[in-house]
């Protein structure tokens, strides 16, 4: 039986993790839920799951859901319930846990995934902040305790498996493949007009706005670049992006020798998921095959610098090293959020950015300080940028 | 240093696994060739690489190679020569080298590779017939002598690659990729009317004609599907067949969690021939790496059983195991001598087939000797379909 903690269960990785150990009911025990603000979608799971411990955003959003499961008749003494950051890090930290699925999305995914790994627990990593903001310490902690971090992300999850085909000195480079976004045949000139409705229609994977977002301006695919560089130990010049529209084949690993290991599914989360939770095995999935006559045609194609921007910022920051990919992964979260928002434009989204990184002086990323504070600085050096979160988030600051 | 015998040294498979020797000077030695009747390719191959041993089709084709190689002045006492099946056998247990490249073209490649893996030598076997023959006894051999079998075969090869992804209980089917050949778009009533040099025109591998016309009738991919099933201890009903012309994609696996690991590469056999040989390694290519923007679209087809049926011809004699596997093999290699030789018509080879297997009443292969027993009835039962083959080879016979 493995004992798994969620953190970020409301969420579309957390949802769908839930019908994976639900799907194996012997083999899986889930004791610990950390949700948001979703407190209708946490109170269920904890009546359906019962787990020892649950967490939400805050001490509200806890009694909302205590509220909820009373009115239901939930045994109360069952669940312990917990909120805000230290919450958070308690479920991340419950001991009956082995392993820990890490969902929470954006910065705030990092302390509980940071405590976690301290305290010797197994992290599927659905989070990709952890590894762009602290990637070198999480990885060095992940050493020094001796516990793997399974990346749940369909790429990375793709690379971990084709990595199996060979040792770290063979490896000759990781491609990623990108859906492209819904932008993809857009013209350029076009793209000052897209709507945010526009942008959060992607053509492939249904997901959370922030990240869909991330894949029209292809900053999903910087920050999985920055991620792989990270989880693998692969530098940015043996990391290449190809925009493969049908989402298929799910990234690939170019050997020295020449070979091409590539893996394939069906466009379903669960199937990561469930790798990252029972590897080094693999279980019988419940899910229909990919069926090979309905793939027909599979595209490869060049991504186009020059239309999305972003992606060369997120190598830009890579290469900086240091404290730049958590300033630029802040900035873009303040721009993804201006955005949602409407208070400013899609092609908004990378001058801010840029702006920020122009402004950013890379620092030592050794201790989580540093890099938090890196996070602070770049947060408010993008509010700068953008009106309206000027206005309303930071009062008029920086 | 790595020695090396090479069996069908001027053939394809052999002219490209020299070209991969020499890439590797230092890493690789030659001492041991064999090659057929290109007595002059034989006498070059010798002059360059100096084994310590070489073998020809026959006493008068050495003969040749001798007179070739004095009159250039070439230091005889360096090579022993040899010929004939004793003398491939020779080559094949040279005790100076550890491994047998076998790439003798059908079922003449079989005793000598038998004889190598009994003198614990390991094989990259590009031979399918070997397998397809005496897949079980191989195996069995395989597994007591404790020498691996490395498939240089670009199919098996990328599925050797794929299968380093899980364990063999993990596998859910292997899914064997097939060019679909020259005639995938030639509507089926005008197969009738196809002659040699249409067949011959492969669209995308350069080959033998024998195996370039088991890839116009998918006969290849039929004797690739029992092959498979025997190097991978995998059955018939967990086999696929998918037609993907453009030959990207080598083959793949599919896992019981719904992930599909495939190989993808370059078309050329030098990738599959080094690691084969370099197993567990691998090690750095000089040849160029897989242009992802020139794969553009990678298309996937269901394979038309009607049009060929010779697939389900091969799944057949799998199916029926022991001696049809070497039956099928055997009526083949006869109705494509007679396709060749233009005797009989592009369509006539499965009906010879057919005939052959329709009567064969599949034994036990236990023994070698039952398997050449099939085989030699097998060809007799085929070239009495076969007017032409009847007339000239048996003289009348069957």
């Amino acid at each position: 039986m493995k004992v798994i903690s969620i953190l970020g269960s409301t969420g579309s990785i957390g949802t769908n993790t839930l019908r994976v150990t639900s799907a194996f009911p012997k083999k899986f025990r889930v004791a610990g839920l950390c949700g948001g603000r979703n407190t209708a979608l946490l109170a269920a799971q904890v009546e359906e799951i019962q787990p020892d411990i649950a967490s939400s955003a805050d001490a509200e959003a806890s009694a909302e859901v205590q509220g909820l499961l009373r009115q239901r008749g939930y045994p109360m003494a069952r669940t312990r319930f917990v909120h805000g950051l230290d919450g958070h890090i308690e479920v991340a930290c419950h001991p009956e846990s082995s392993m820990v699925l890490s969902a929470i999305s954006g910065a705030a995914g990092l302390l509980p995934t940071y405590y976690a790994l301290e305290n010797g627990k197994g992290i599927a990593l659905a989070n990709k902040e952890t590894l762009v903001m602290a990637g070198e310490l999480i990885m060095e902690k992940s050493r020094r305790m001796r516990v793997p971090i399974l990346p749940v992300d369909s790429e990375h999850n793709a690379i971990h498996q084709c990595l199996r085909g060979g040792t770290e000195e063979e490896v000759g480079r990781l491609i990623l493949t990108a859906s492209g976004g819904p932008f993809r045949k857009t013209p350029r000139e076009k793209l000052a007009d897209v709507t945010l409705e526009d942008a959060l229609n992607h053509p492939t994977w249904r997901m959370g706005r922030k990240i869909t977002i991330d894949s029209a301006t292809l900053m999903n695919k910087g920050l999985e670049v920055i991620e792989a560089s990270r989880l693998f130990g692969v530098s940015a010049d043996r990391i290449s992006v190809v925009v493969h529209p049908q989402s298929v084949v799910h990234s690939m690993v170019e050997y020295i020798d020449g070979s091409v290991l590539a893996q394939l599914g069906p466009t379903d989360m669960r199937i990561a998921i469930q790798y990252a939770l029972t590897y080094p095995e693999r279980w019988r999935t419940p899910l229909p095959s990919l069926d090979f006559q309905k793939l027909a045609n599979l595209e490869f194609l060049e991504p186009d610098p020059e239309k999305f921007p972003c992606l060369d910022l997120a190598y830009r920051a890579l290469r900086a090293g240091g404290t730049a990919p958590a300033a630029l992964n802040a900035a873009n979260e303040i721009a993804v959020e201006g955005f949602l928002d409407r208070a400013i434009s899609f092609q908004d989204i990378p001058r801010i950015i840029e702006t920020v990184l122009d402004a950013h002086k890379p620092g030592k990323a050794a201790e989580l300080e540093d890099i938090l504070e890196a996070d602070r600085w770049a947060r408010e050096a993008a509010r700068a940028c953008c009106p309206h979160r000027r206005r309303t988030v930071s009062g008029g600051g920086a």
